[in-house]
């Protein structure tokens, strides 16, 4: 036959009996991408199998998106069918990859070969069989393999039926297999019918620790406004608490109408200083800069030093406007109208926020405001800016987003953003998936271990953790949960640990967290009394309850330990006491071991036996070893699984061991 | 604009920005149909939701296949995002089903106004803007619904903003809601990707009584072989004990060259008989039927009279030969041939079966093949059979059996096809994937608890069921397992009650299974000793001691209570020893509840605490019920989750009980 003949959609000749399926990392049928930095090595899975006996062969192709041209990974049967390979990632952007599977009749026939020799069969033509196998590869390929092919395949016809074993030992090269699986007929090859993509961050994506400050607190005088100069004499002391972002509310001008007061208030005094979330006033909107925090070019001196310290100005997009803004003059088509004649503010009835308007995602006219909100980011990207925190994405479009950051990051794949959303949970999912590089979460209200254990399962030990990353906030402006303003100092140190331990990406709302602010504007309410979304707050850091030197202390620890800089090897151990909360985290090769034991009660004296899963440790059920605080630099030896804890949430309320192996 | 602007691959005039996304069920993305069976209310589930807080709606759209016009069934919200919406199939063959989603802007409306109204607030221009909401859905529908929109939008602006609860009340009416529904845009639907398949089979897919049997052996003289007219007087004796199917090994002429003897010896006494496995001889093939068993008209007459009983026959589709086929001398070339010019025979390396030759299903003749193999299902589907036992699938190309059961299913819905592969887990399910209406299982090698607690669980609780029908057998004529060879009659009864209670399909191979015979050829072999494979056995069907009176029990209460027939309610619950197993089976709607606990060791009387999750059941963990032995005829007064159970093995070892909640 000239031209194979075609069944069940094959070519008969090109039979492709290799099944590849379940790939891992695959979201929502390859639909997004999966999530990885700079440096990490990928690990794909599959199920891969054909009918019947035979041996068969798999690789993993992959390639930069831009490139042409695959490169193949040989994948390893695992177990029960599931085939892993790897490849490294050493470049931002995005890469490509897929699988291919092949009958390998040679190593087949080898097998068998190896097989009937052993049980003393007549292998005669066999040995023919076997010859034809390489004959037909040699008459495919390079003159240097075709060589030793065909050679081989000589030696196979003389080789006398009698000495079965010569022929297995003539056979039996790993070289030899190698070179028929390169010199295959890929023609043949089963193909996975995707193209899966990974997107390739830069490391802060998975690793970063962030403080948000409110530059205009940056003062010793409520009176007077803190200025960008302001805050790079702050650096310094962020700096040494081991911060590498420091993000920034709203830098932009602040509309006048519908101002809200103090503590939220719709009665504004004269000299009250409104949101920084009401972006807009008649001098200039998103592009421009607060006058009273300084210029552009203030803005760019405080990023030049606060890069002497290791740390990125984070700032905020949020896509709003206050009712002063150019864009209400100029563009009113880009707002709703209501039928008076009124652009529609912002409202979650019975609630109205007429100092916000939102823009209208679906009007006539979106694809011009489409493209201005680009220019946006685009504008401060330009000045430098690599880092934005995302005001409230899930009440605008999934679609609008997912342009967005596709289309910056194709320009500009080092940008990282912040989703601050705390909404329902599947769409908090869908904004990382679309492009999103980290995500707030629900650590704030979670407090129980119950709660703790579960959702942290959920986010890091599920298909969930390709494409959310987590980044766990004990507070914001917006969150003083209940825990922090009952619980005392105890309780801002035991989530100050269980943020930076729990998150590879943590951050806090300072100095209110180091200074322990944790009145709330009434009870019952997560909001902060005489709060910074509305007024100037004059801090003393040098406070000595400052919680400064444990943050310090912690954010050292985790720069100083690897298992800290990933989620992904997180896991709870159980404690007989749901007071206390265990959890290890192990680096690569295990070679940087953490175990964190946190009492939960801020009130009392916690203890308790932990339930150590040393197989988490490669460390053997019935073994010592020793375990290291590097808090209090306390060393024990504990011995296998189950071992005493106690902890005074006045004094410190965790453990931070380092395990390590005795012997 | 008259053309709208397309961004981010949408219009923005009909921005979709509902999101629909985790569908169940959805096999491997759609590649595969999920299987129901005639009378079923398919079930269908989906993560469905938007951004920011307008509320949504949602609707299943399903058909035939050969239909066009789809139908519409509203979906309801659940929990978390997740929605769900049902549709009968109520015919053989496929349907097709997907799903909508869009944003419900007069509900949104609605209930924002009913929020607004209960502050006090001024709702005068949100009156206005409802009225303009729904005079764009009149001016775009039929004359009576827009009469009646129009109406609606007339008084809402007519009605007083100081009566916004008259407003509330105008707008709340289910009615006008849905028809705002039924005349949205739906070109501003967002709709799901794909189109699903659910195939629909006849209802033996689900539940479904198998009894094996080979036909050679309907005799009372083992020199005598067994004809259909023999299988036509067996058939009250089948019939009694409640067996629904009777499926006969290969009924074709057998081979002689290599002809396996007795207790497969490789040296047959010459009036052996041979495997009925070793397909051909001169005279014929798979379209042939034994000479000794008599002709197509007696098979045709065992049919009708089976059809009497409610049984149906099934016959073997072996897709070999052998050395004597008339395929081996008229399509050589279907063959591989071997470097000596041989016929290539089945080989398990170093094991041979020169008496079967497999087909090359990748020759440059597959096509011709393919279409023959084919047609030997066709043919005995127009002599009546429709359901098939298909031998050693997994040693055929998937995409073989994929093309083959579709295409034939296309013609003749109501065919079965029943995968005979104990192979490993991953090719298992692919071939229930993709077609195969039924599957044997690892039953006979689950004998503990804990085994066939994580099986059945496995195969009945996850996404596996929505392709894999699992059809039980303790016995085949290749497995007798060693719990049957050293548990004795007490053995027998255990795997029968859990076969037959575990599985709505499950089969026996008798009379082997009934007259409890346990002889294996030799320590630790599965094979049978004096094996029917190889000769004709003569059978004492009247022997006292066989099972057939618990066989008939048992099949009599599988007919009688629907929990008995479907897999998907199973429920393990625990017991508190080991060698006792308890779990339930519950029909739609709780009208039906059984708890089945089995003494799992042949040998001992058990005894244990079982903890009933009485929530399975629909009664509260401290309520009292009745638990009748449908076994036994016993009744007990049960309570709350804990309570006792003995079973003597060598009397019963089975409470089978009907549970009815009390008062």
């Amino acid at each position: 036959m000239d031209s194979p003949v075609t069944l069940a959609g094959q070519s008969v000749r090109t039979l492709r009996r290799v099944v590849i399926e379940g790939v891992e990392p695959e979201i929502d049928g390859g639909a997004f991408p999966a999530k990885r930095v700079v440096g990490d090595r990928v690990t794909v899975k599959a199920d891969i199998f054909a009918d019947g006996h035979d041996k068969i062969g798999a690789a993993l192709l992959y390639r930069r998106q831009e490139e042409r041209s695959w490169n193949e990974a040989r994948m390893r049967l695992i177990v029960n069918d599931r085939w892993a390979g790897q490849f490294d990632v050493d470049g931002l952007g995005r890469y490509v990859y897929t699988i291919v599977g092949w009958v390998d009749t040679f190593r087949t026939w080898a097998a068998d070969l190896s097989k009937m020799a052993g049980s003393g069969q007549d292998v005669s033509v066999d040995l023919l069989i076997g010859a034809d196998i390489l004959q037909a590869v040699a008459d495919r390929v390079s003159e240097a393999d075709a060589s030793k092919l065909g050679e081989t395949a000589s030696r196979l016809r003389k080789l006398s039926a009698n000495d079965p074993a010569a022929a297995v030992k003539l056979v039996q090269s790993t070289e030899l297999a190698d070179m028929i699986d390169h010199n295959r007929d890929r023609s043949a090859d089963s193909r996975y019918e995707k193209e899966l993509t990974v997107v390739v961050d830069s490391p802060k994506a998975r690793f970063s620790t962030w403080y948000e400050m409110f530059p205009r607190s940056c003062t010793n005088d409520p009176k007077r406004h803190g200025t960008f100069r302001d805050c790079i004499d702050r650096l310094e002391y962020i700096s040494g608490m081991g911060f590498d972002v420091l993000y920034l509310p709203p830098i932009h001008p602040i509309g006048r109408t519908e101002r809200k007061g103090k503590n939220n208030s719709l009665h504004p005094e004269p000299d009250d200083l409104g949101s920084p979330w009401a972006i807009g006033d008649e001098e200039g909107g998103h592009k421009a800069i607060h006058p009273q925090l300084g210029s552009l070019e203030d803005l760019k001196v405080l990023q030049q030093e606060a890069r002497q310290f290791g740390i990125d100005i984070a700032i905020d997009l949020a896509y709003q406007t206050s009712p002063d803004h150019p864009y209400v003059r100029e563009h009113r088509e880009w707002f709703r109208e209501r039928p008076d004649g009124t652009v529609q503010y912002a409202e979650n009835p019975p609630k109205k926020y007429q100092d916000i308007y939102p823009f209208d995602f679906e009007s006539d006219h979106a694809p011009e405001l489409w493209d201005e909100l680009k220019s946006i980011a685009v504008y401060w990207i330009e000045q430098g800016i690599r880092i934005f925190r995302v005001d409230n994405p899930h009440t605008k479009p999934f679609a609008f987003w997912e342009w967005l950051i596709n289309d910056i990051k194709r320009d500009y794949p080092d940008v990282i953003f912040l989703s601050e959303a705390f909404t329902r949970p599947k769409v908090m999912y869908r904004l990382a998936k679309l492009g999103f590089t980290q995500s707030y979460t629900y650590f704030a209200w979670k407090n129980t271990s119950w709660e703790l254990t579960q959702y942290f399962t959920e986010i890091t030990q599920t298909s969930v953790r390709e494409y959310f990353r987590a980044n766990l906030w004990p507070n914001t402006p917006d969150i003083l949960n209940a825990y922090l303003q009952h619980g005392g100092r105890p309780a801002f140190m035991a989530r100050l640990i269980l943020a930076a331990t729990l998150g590879a990406n943590y951050g806090i709302y300072g100095p209110a967290f180091e200074l322990c602010e944790s009145r709330p504007i009434r009870e019952g309410s997560e909001e902060y009394l005489d709060s910074e979304k509305y007024q100037i707050r004059v801090w003393d850091t040098d406070n000595p309850n400052s919680l400064k030197d444990l943050i310090t202390h912690v954010n050292a620890i985790r720069r100083g330990n690897p298992a800290l800089q990933s989620d992904w090897s997180l896991k709870f151990h159980p404690v007989d006491n749901d007071r206390l909360i265990a959890y290890s985290k192990v680096a690569e090769g295990f070679s940087n071991m953490l175990l964190v034991v946190v009492n939960l009660d801020p009130h009392h004296t916690q203890s308790g036996w932990v339930n150590v899963a040393t197989d988490a440790f490669h460390i053997g059920s019935e073994e010592s070893y020793q375990v290291h605080d590097l808090l209090t630099d306390a060393t024990y030896v504990w011995h296998g699984s189950r071992n005493f804890v106690q902890l005074n949430p006045s004094v410190v309320p965790a453990h931070l061991f380092s395990v390590r192996p005795i012997g």
